[in-house]
């Protein structure tokens, strides 16, 4: 496959930090887009949908709306909508919380838990299949430099907050 | 900030592979959405908008419509219409090419180049700043594995063409 991505122009005296985001950039939009083709040919699903699932089947007491809109993957306009249609298929109920009537429990039906349950081990034998060139030990030392990138973004986030950084 | 993201419920025996992606789509989506929100608060424009005037500024004799959609950070719906209101703008031209008049070439005029130069500066201050809590060794080492990651999913896109991977 020729390839051509947003690395393809860099010149070598990019800096190494725009570098580096540049191709982590490119690596999540080709993981991503993977997924998202093989979610459609495999169970004609999106990752939308895939994702509201993975996460309420993690959170076995179920999820507020605000508590499912943070925990999604991927940026969700309208994630309302989305519940509701899932509610409409049988896959997910919404309920008040017994603690707090005020406040709607999303949760997975056994329909969607066992949706899920199909689909779950195709995905982590994509990203396996995905990931198979590296070592325990590049993927060990990958996830804790993205876990030190987090933190930074973090701190950043933390400097601006406080004014520090008011000149970027 | 209190912070909830999608690796918030995965649990300690969730495979390693999957917790890296996990946590490679937090980043992306962490600085992309940064970025975004810098580029619409300081220069009234959008990543897309910005990623046109990236590419071209790096390709002095322009591209074809098919380079720049292939270059392009974020996928795009609808590449064609971005560029005709580019044009419209003065930033961007398009003319065919002199070799090959059938294809046209699509390339930044003076004002173009002038609005990306006020913005690419602040745009590699913004990754500085989110970057900064990696040295420079983590950094080349970060650099260096989501190259090996990147390999490693094309590797897989020729395992699934040869038909070797016909399970996953």
């Amino acid at each position: 496959m020729a390839e051509s991505d947003y690395e393809t122009a860099l010149r070598a005296d990019d800096r190494l930090d725009l570098r580096m985001w540049l191709r982590l950039l490119t690596c999540a939009t080709m993981i991503e887009g993977r997924v998202r083709r093989r979610l459609r040919d495999s169970f004609d699903t999106t990752l939308p949908r895939f994702d509201v699932l993975a996460q309420l089947d993690r959170a076995p007491d179920g999820l507020t709306m605000g508590e499912l809109s943070g925990r999604l993957m991927v940026s969700n306009g309208n994630v309302t909508a989305l519940v509701e249609r899932l509610v409409r298929e049988g896959l997910v109920d919404s309920r008040p919380r017994p603690d707090d009537r005020r406040v709607q429990r999303v949760r997975l039906t056994e329909s969607g838990r066992r949706q899920f349950a199909r689909m779950a081990p195709a995905n982590r034998a994509w990203i396996a299949a995905m990931t198979a060139g590296l070592s325990r030990d590049d993927m060990a030392r990958l996830y804790e430099l993205l876990g030190r990138l987090k933190g930074s973004v973090s701190a950043a986030d933390r400097r601006v907050e406080e004014g520090a950084d008011g000149a970027v």
